[in-house]
């Protein structure tokens, strides 16, 4: 069995991957999103893993995009706490760091700590890991890494600070893919995701979200999408919870395929549970 | 009068202003957003400007929650097509460009373009308008930076390539933001933003979009979003065409605070253009 996911060792998927899976599996890294997609496809992979929301940043909507462009399932989901270190060389204070590398997103999530450190120039590489490989392997004793602590085992650093992420509430949805439909897994709560695309809004979504209302059947996720070069088109995302295969999630889907342009069920898969990234040496 | 944005010199956001109050206001560049409400709170700056979504990227939900921490009227929006290019230095061929800055999001929204040019290495910086400085002040002569066509001018570069991104769908929204609300103007067509919070989902939504189904208002955006620490609640964020002075908008207003956890409205402001980034030598 091997997982799919797009960065390098030690990102953020990857440990999301881990966390999901249990850590025997095969990760192997993919350069772009579309690649984790490919890979699946072509059976080079048994499972992709994509970021679909954050809780500072919101829906990626290019994901989505994927998702409707290949003919995955969504087999399953995981949400990941994201937390942030200082990482640097042994021996290195955190009052010699005149340098620190990271992605800018990164340096964005810690505002408030490089506002109380103004002796830490940031400097922005491609990603967190290759930030912690570069202060290792040139030895740099003047500069620092902003990653995640997986980086601080990978490569054999000392932890200057932990979670300096200004907004401790940084949570990453990721999504599980699969050329297969999720088995559903006992009692275990399940929830299906939908898109579907409606014209004039105004009566339109107040009635396929009716389709729901009227069956009891729980909203968990909705937004809108303008769809480009077609004003007045739109785009919903939906999650509800149930399976597609219970009966009143079975009825309320025909109904709404009644009432849309377009309707795609991208899976029916068990309720993800919020997991923290576990540090393994390897 | 006087405009604040984040970012640089030539940045996006700058060009959005440009483009929608006509060139002639001051604009003032601050680090972070934050900085931007502040500087309108504190009067220094007549109004902010502010990206809010992307037709790639999604909500920007780090700028929704600025909105809801802070007392400012949305007045205005405007739609921008973002555009990439490939600049440097006069008397550069393309086949010559052995490196490449820019920041990551650039390299990934042109990922295609670097995939039919692998002679050419992407190395990030940490804003657009910095690669083209960098280039031009180094005097680099096997270099180029991914930027705007503003900072061609700003930095007398030359076109290597135009519209290099992958999606040309490319669209940022961009909200302006005042101490005051917007006047009424004339007859042009008004929407309003509000963000609501829910308890118990299934039902409450939809009797919250009831209000507006009952009184013919059409839906402009809607998204939901968990609230953190609060399982089951929900924040909703919806845009609705009229302005809340508009008397079934005022009546649905009133209606959704009776059945709503809590309720804001953030504007009423014309509605929106799309429009192509005009550069000017300056």
């Amino acid at each position: 069995m091997s997982i799919a996911f797009q960065g390098e060792r030690g990102a953020f998927t990857e440990l999301a991957a881990i966390q999901y899976f249990g850590g025997k599996e095969k990760t192997m890294a993919f350069a772009q999103w579309e690649d984790v997609f490919e890979a699946v496809e072509k059976r080079k992979a048994t499972f992709g893993i994509i970021p679909i929301e954050n809780s500072l940043g919101g829906s990626i909507h290019r994901n989505y995009d994927l998702l409707l462009h290949h003919d995955l399932f969504i087999t399953g989901e995981i949400y990941l706490k994201i937390s942030q270190f200082l990482l640097a060389n042994k021996g290195l204070g955190i009052r010699q760091v005149k340098r620190v590398f990271s992605i800018p997103q990164a340096f964005e999530q810690c505002r408030d700590y490089f506002k109380r450190n103004p002796h830490m120039q940031c400097v922005p590489v491609s990603n967190t890991a290759a930030a912690a490989k570069k202060i290792k392997e040139d030895r740099l004793m003047d500069a620092a890494a902003v990653s995640s602590m997986q980086a601080a085992i990978d490569y054999d650093l000392k932890i200057l600070a932990r979670d300096i992420e200004d907004n401790k509430e940084n949570i990453t949805r990721f999504l599980i893919l699969s050329i297969n439909q999720a088995a559903p897994r006992g009692t275990h709560p399940m929830k299906t995701s939908v898109v579907f695309a409606l014209k004039n809004i105004a009566g339109a979504l107040f009635r396929s979200l009716s389709v729901f209302a009227l069956r009891d059947i729980n909203l968990l996720k909705i937004e809108s999408r303008p769809v480009h070069g077609k004003p007045f088109e739109y785009l919903f995302y939906l999650d509800f919870s149930g399976s597609e295969h219970d009966e009143a999630q079975s009825n309320a889907i025909n109904h709404l395929r009644e009432i849309t342009v377009s309707c795609r069920v991208l899976g029916s898969y068990p309720v993800g549970r919020l997991a923290h990234p576990e540090y393994k040496k390897r």
